[in-house]
């Protein structure tokens, strides 16, 4: 906050405990925003969020100390509790397009205290929750680290994101019958951990075929009893299917199913597969997209169109105004990690395309659609 | 101890507290001693150990009842702590063999009682502990539910045991790399259930070739973070081999790690492979076998030869006597649950088969060899 006053921006922290730093414009009217979020995760690095918040300052200073004016009035956001550790993340970007509820207000973190409560504990007001609600946005820009290794491995400078990936979360309980595994021969077995093999096999290789969704994880699997004398009777696992397109996980789901099937046949195990969490995918704005490619090409960086696998603000800022991402780097895909590293010149880089895009975009004569 | 006392027998608890009832023999020297044990697991049935003490006393009652006499001596042997849920199993029969080590004796339970407490308050004694070893015992005999579903399955009323396998357990981790679900690409993913996975399904099919060991399993997993939304990056699990040919088990394990090694590369990721306990294979005495089956079929009853996949104290008894195990058919192949059963008729057949084996090693000329 401190840094935007400096940067001689008006400062306010909205009753979601949003921190915003405005720069009015020429023409007044609906503003670009830009920002990410400073909140992190337990041992958590120095850039996820971090980057695209001080960026969005740095962009607002560069304008100042070059005397640019734009058309639009420019607000970087810092968002509140993106990450969602003691309450539902993505919180300041919610309340903004009003998909906050009643209940999350309620909830209360692992001290008891109430999302209530720790909002006025931090400037916020719980009461005048709804003010906080934005409509007419000109656009929402955001620069991010990619968590990923795509970036890296291609040796590309900027992601241009296409839109935050579709998540569709399946719980699966995989039932045969737990044995004495000395006394049970192997074809008397319904071994629920060797058809959960044969399954975790199959997503991978059905994902890989290139024909399905753009990745398929079982991250979780529990195991009854695991012992090791005795023959797994069950297995609870998750499925989690990330697309752009909601179709194509459909489609997905649809072809894990009969595998699922086959494979219970063929163990003489049960297959119960419930519907878990589910997250729509959220598209850029195509003209933002140029933008944000113009930018990188303007200053002789490379770049490659990319979805975002995880999710960011920008996902909830797609239901009300045209949307952009901007990735860089991260060494080693790592993130979540105190090892998350990307280097100077990425960081710099994603800030002038940043900075290159509102300019591009304040010059637009129509508004994104 | 009563029934004991009541079926006429010279009664006595050894300072192992394993309870012996003994009847004399005409020609006195080495005993021919038979039974299992009294001790269950938690929830575990009502034939695990009891039918072949039971059997054992009502042989001993039947002699008497018909006024015979044998050669040898006869001793029904109720050994303590088979199961080992206190402190190491086999523990009765450990001792009569001199393998109960000073360790042994020091083990505490969950009540912080050692070992040496516990047979103290139950009329053993732990000084005395050596007295209990035996040696120049004639035979060992033991009737037991099979605690599998072969014998039902083939409609065969008594099993021949062989011999108990033996067992190599190994724990096996496999390491590969921890990442974020959405954002990293399938082709850039070294995950480590995944190739876990792989190691399972080589593993089932592998031992189903049936030109390796007879059983395999793994029983056990874990793994690491264990999140829906992360790309496991270890997975910690347990392989367990069982079969009667030492050289059969050593041949499977290198046929494993091979493939282990192969998934490894494929998958981009380690597998640790450390050796864990490791129990040899106990052979039954070839003409106890055969005085078995003759037994069998005097009865007129179905047999067949076959391993016990289960441990037993019978195992330790090989260690000093000539050694032969009868099986009944369990229902379903259940065993330690409530569902254990075994049908009165299978039970009698169990008992009679015993008397009948007894009577035949107490006929021979010659030691069993």
């Amino acid at each position: 906050m401190d840094m935007m006053v400096d940067a001689g921006l008006e400062v306010r922290i909205d009753p979601a405990t949003n921190i915003i730093g405005r720069r009015s414009g020429t023409m007044g009217g609906p503003a670009i925003l830009f920002g990410s979020h400073i909140d992190t995760v337990p041992d958590g690095g120095r850039y996820d969020g971090i980057l695209g918040s001080l960026a969005g300052i740095e962009c607002l200073e560069t304008l100042e100390d070059a005397g640019l004016e734009t058309r639009h009035p420019l607000e970087v956001v810092v968002f509140a509790n993106e990450e969602g550790q003691s309450f539902r993340g993505l919180m300041g970007s919610r309340a903004m397009v009003g998909g906050l509820e009643a209940s999350d207000l309620e909830q209360t973190d692992s001290h008891g205290r109430t999302l209530a409560e720790v909002l006025e504990e931090f400037g916020g007001d719980a009461a005048r929750i709804d003010q906080v609600v934005q409509s007419g946005v000109r656009a929402y820009l955001e620069l991010h680290v990619e968590q990923g290794g795509i970036l890296e491995s291609e040796d590309i400078s900027i992601g241009v994101v296409e839109g935050i990936v579709g998540i569709r979360y399946l719980d699966i309980r995989v039932v045969g019958n737990s044995n004495h595994a000395g006394t049970t021969p192997m074809e008397l077995r319904r071994d629920a951990l060797v058809a959960a093999s044969r399954f975790v096999v199959a997503v991978d290789e059905t994902i890989r075929t290139g024909n399905f969704c753009r990745v398929g994880t079982v991250g979780k699997i529990e195991v009854h009893p695991n012992a090791r004398n005795v023959v797994p009777g069950t297995v609870g696992l998750t499925l989690g299917l990330r697309d752009m397109d909601t179709e194509r996980i459909d489609r997905t789901l649809e072809q894990l199913r009969t595998r699922a099937l086959g494979i219970g046949e063929q163990s003489g195990v049960e297959f119960e597969i419930d519907d878990g969490e589910r997250m729509e995918p959220a598209n850029s704005d195509k003209q933002i997209v140029e933008a944000i490619s113009k930018a990188a090409a303007r200053l002789e960086l490379s770049s490659r169109r990319m979805p975002s696998g995880a999710g960011h603000d920008a996902q909830m800022m797609a239901r009300i105004a045209p949307m952009g991402m901007i990735f860089v780097p991260s060494a080693g895909g790592i993130s979540h990690s105190d090892k998350e590293f990307t280097s100077p010149r990425d960081c710099a880089n994603g800030a002038n395309v940043l900075l290159q895009t509102i300019l591009g975009i304040d010059e637009m004569s129509t508004e994104p659609t």
